[in-house]
């Protein structure tokens, strides 16, 4: 199979530290260069018409994209060690942080780095600095909540390593290196540390 | 079980039409005015620490947000007609399609109107009017682009009913009350000819 991808988007990272954690290593990677719209080829929008990386081209030539969707098909095809739950009320409860991980931590930073950031400005036109700033103070409030969460447990989705910990990590990720956005700076030392535990494991390091 | 609901929101109408699809109808709902702002209530935050419907009091009293979360449960304990895909493959296949319409569809719509419209001021504290306006020229897009996937199939994600016609059904009617947004009105005519066959479905006239 092969997965197409882009160095430093955080969206193709949540499928490669997926891929990583269950030591997937014979899905062959082919680089998609956003800054020379590649994506926007007619070439790519016959993978996704949406124009996005990942998408994860199959053993029988069908692509499937979307982050989350990636994710379910690997689970299927290598299910060891299980990152999306076990049954179905495991896999209910995980998708609920996921979400919550995707739609109010990563979607806001997008919303906010893609609004507000020169650098982004070829992908979003027009930006909407005054709602990208908006956003930016949603931000820290799921990050507020988040190290709530954390109080009392050791992963998001509770005692063991989940899909949910990829999303929130790869969205911190993605925010430190573009809105400058530290945990500890706002005085969220729950998730500092789990965020600093995160980056100790080896499918942190891929991006 | 109980369903936190609210009469008219789009996304507890997913997980109703959801529920309508499988014939459960042992599960209570309970009302929340979002007019009266009664999820922003301490008692409702302990249901919901995002303050949002729909929610689901499972069996054991724990409660689980997130639509999709919700439809993942319903489904292991309902489990027929499946909605969500019988095997891994298939379940991946459907969640883009779904994915698809949530993120570029529902959530455009969710944006637009919220933005927009002076109904939607108590919930959506700023507004960016010119935001939710380009927000709504991308509306059109995706309506575009799944005029065009229905030109050869009879559902969103293939040949038969799943989660992802529920999904797109409940944005198309969330924009035609709130958007005056009509797929006819833009000759769309496949995407108005499956949104008019979807309507007819019993499960389509709960709200
Ligand atoms: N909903 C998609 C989002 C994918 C996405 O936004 N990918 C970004 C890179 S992280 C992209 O391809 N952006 C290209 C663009 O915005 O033009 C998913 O879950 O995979
Ligand atoms: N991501 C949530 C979104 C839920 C949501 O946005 N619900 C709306 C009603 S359709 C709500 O409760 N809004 C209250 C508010 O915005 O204050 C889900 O999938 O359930």
């Amino acid at each position: 199979m092969k997965l197409y991808t882009s160095t430093r988007a955080p969206n193709p990272r949540r499928v490669l530290m997926f891929m990583a954690e269950k030591g997937i290593a014979d899905i062959t990677t082919v680089q998609i260069d956003l800054g020379k719209a590649e994506h926007r080829s007619e070439a790519f929008a016959q993978l996704n018409p949406m124009a996005q990386v990942p998408v994860l081209e199959l053993p029988d030539g069908r692509t499937l994209a979307e982050t989350r969707a990636i994710c379910t098909y690997l689970e299927g095809m290598y299910p060891n060690p299980n990152l999306m739950g076990e049954d179905f009320e495991e896999r209910a409860f995980i998708e609920m942080m996921d979400r919550r991980c995707e739609l109010q931590l990563f979607l806001r930073i997008a919303n906010c780095v893609r609004h507000t950031h020169p650098g982004l400005a070829p992908l979003e036109q027009p930006q909407f600095p005054d709602f990208g700033a908006a956003q930016g103070a949603r931000v820290r409030e799921t990050a507020r909540w988040l190290d709530g969460v954390l109080a009392d447990r050791d992963f998001l989705a509770g005692e063991r390593f989940t899909i949910a910990d990829i999303t929130g990590f790869c969205a911190l990720e993605f925010a430190r290196g573009l809105m400058k956005f530290r945990p500890s700076g706002e005085g969220l030392t729950n998730l500092q540390a789990w965020r600093d535990r995160i980056a100790e494991r080896p499918s942190a390091r891929i991006v």
